[in-house]
């Protein structure tokens, strides 16, 4: 949206959270890494927002980003894609390009999409035009801005992907063809199954090595020092965010349809999310070197976001851990730069706000969990005052006696 | 050996090979990416090959790169470098240091190479010194010389340590150092089963893509445009050579011992090792479509070393495919520049030579498989005369009627 208006576009932001269209009207951002200002500029070059959908058929694009979670079966929920797609579907008019950005298992766009563009009469690849161009951003990294990362499109027929290349030629400087849409979404997803099982590997290595009494973060950035061949992934508490613990499941959904089996990605979510567990069996033997259970036992989070840096709690895993030291007895606390308070999330509550960190207010928990590893931290000062440090993160490569790797 | 030839060091060559050590005598080399006259130029500084281990207490350092291959039940046989540290034993002398270079379990060095070597009645730390430094090469990678690439060490003490990075930071640009042997086996083994398993996540991957009628290579190439997050590895006919086939394994065994499992090496084994058989269906398939069946039909394997552009035949799949094909009733036949005559290997035998790829010779056979895809093949001229070919590495990108790809 910002890339458009950046080159001259006049964008309109349709959702169905009057809440988001407020705050975007008042030039408000609600997300950490997009500044009030740039929404600000935007709205001064002709962005708008709006819950009204008959607006579509002012537009000549129309470009779909909403989320595909999974349900509480691990099967894909489209509800938001085809919800969406059913509001527009009554605006469409001749001569615009639809663009699926949401990741999905291959097939959605040819299968669900296709149909319901097509069910007012008209015929895509002639009059009207459907690709799909999965969304690519790696927020809190400063090297790459929308501009510089290259898109992926594919067309559900070669005019439809020439429309595709036209609309984000526009703004980016490189767009990949690929030759269809079932390509292109099986893209998105091997790029984010590819990290999934990367960082399994890595949780499995952590703990065969940890058995053999190595530290695997050193052996991880010994390895790196290779040259070709070798790509360091580093093991954590468990996998977190929107799109590496979900994703990888909409192909083992669609892989039962073909009667074949993804037992990498099976593999990797199982391992993946076992980590916290582990984690947790690591602070319960800490403690117990020091007589202490965890029951009754002050603990500190530090850090509650899925990753270093950004605001962004989807399915932390720091959130699980917080649980599982609550369930088990623990006196929770948390502290995080990112994170001032404890947000309101739909499956998971805690009265909380960011302890402020201080010498004295670190020395007085019995064990402080570094859960997600910010740069904002002051990690000298947590290691001389903390009493007991677990740490998922390999960030305290010197052994010490009061700090245990998990 | 060259490296530190060229430095200026006297290097003896220990082998127990007597043709091979007269081989180099002759100034001849028996490995295709080493020349002759590189042999040749180290003999003029002073190298030596010897059957001799008697000449052992010559030598200030001893480094060991001996095989470290797998039995048939998939256990880790130290044979050659036990038997070569016995060798060594009786000569070894005050000042020595000693480095292991062989790929091997975290444990060896410590559990295996330290009481040996101090059987005589020497003190590793104090008169004599005990590393375990990996190989790590590329063979056909011109970006890439001995001296370039990092070499990872570790000691059995820190004055082990310092011996060793004494040792090596003579000959090569970066020596990194790690705080145990164990520590350096760990890493050594790692990178090779980062490798196996994200092939084997591409090859299971590819069936999944080939269901549901997508070429795995596009998506792959398409992927790997993203700029961070994503690294390229690509499906094949089977794991090949004398590593990534194999040392994952000695971690697995290893493992046992301390009751965890390496679920992913297992998992990337057990996919990896399957390739052969499934490059056999689809021949079998594309065969059928033409109403022919393997048994009776002439076909040509297309390259038969491990990897592209190097006449290694270790552990090749394209010698697993032709024996398969050779059980079905095929009449094989192979061509291959870098290996004219199929070598005597320990459990394989063909008598054949490398057919001379023209139109003519190309249009006898039934079926062409690419199984390894040297630059020097001539890939239109053999697109355009073969009547079938069976494509394992993606080589062939547009569609094409006599074109499978497998």
């Amino acid at each position: 949206m910002l890339r458009y208006c950046e080159v001259g576009y006049k964008v309109i932001g349709f959702d169905i959270d009057q809440n988001k269209v407020d705050l975007l009207k008042a030039g408000k951002s609600y997300i950490e890494h997009i500044s009030s200002d740039s929404i600000n500029t935007a709205i001064n070059t002709g962005f708008q927002a709006t819950t009204d959908f008959s607006r579509v058929n002012e537009a000549d694009a129309l470009i779909l980003c909403v989320p595909t979670p999974l349900n509480k079966y691990r099967e894909p929920d489209l509800s938001f894609v085809l919800d969406t797609t059913d509001s527009l579907v009554p605006y469409l008019r001749e001569g615009q390009v639809v663009s699926l950005e949401s990741t999905t298992y291959p097939g959605t766009t040819d299968e669900e999409l296709l149909p319901r563009v097509q069910s007012g009469g008209l015929a895509v690849g002639q009059n009207i035009f459907l690709v799909f161009s999965p969304e690519r951003e790696d927020p809190g990294n400063p090297n790459f801005t929308t501009r510089t990362i290259p898109k992926v499109c594919g067309g559900v027929t070669s005019a439809c992907l020439e429309v595709g290349l036209a609309l984000y030629g526009q703004v980016i400087d490189r767009v990949v063809p690929v030759s269809s849409t079932r390509a292109a979404e099986l893209t998105k997803l091997l790029e984010n199954i590819h990290r999934a099982v990367n960082i399994g590997l890595v949780n499995e290595m952590k703990i065969v090595a940890d058995k053999m009494d190595i530290d695997i973060h050193e052996v991880i950035r010994a390895a790196a020092t290779k040259p070709f061949g070798f790509v360091p992934y580093f093991p954590g508490p468990g996998l977190g965010g929107h799109c590496i613990p979900i994703d990888p499941f909409y192909l083992t959904w669609k892989a039962r349809e073909y009667g074949v089996h993804t037992r990498f990605i099976e593999l990797a979510g199982e391992v993946n999310s076992s980590m916290p567990d582990y984690v947790i069996s690591k602070i319960a033997s800490a403690l117990n070197r020091i007589e202490r259970a965890i029951k009754g036992s002050n603990v500190l989070v530090l850090g509650i976001s899925y990753k270093k840096n950004v605001d962004d709690m989807r399915e932390s895993p720091s959130v699980m851990l917080m649980e599982k030291l609550r369930d088990l007895g623990a006196r929770v606390a948390y502290s995080d730069p990112h994170v001032p308070v404890f947000p309101k999330l739909r499956e998971h509550k805690f009265d909380l706000s960011s302890v402020e960190l201080t010498p004295e207010t670190i020395a007085t928990f019995d064990c402080v969990l570094l859960a997600t590893d910010h740069d904002k931290f002051d990690f000298e000062m947590i290691k001389t005052h903390a009493k007991l440090i677990v740490d998922s993160r390999g960030r305290y490569l010197a052994p010490a006696a009061h700090i245990v790797k998990a």
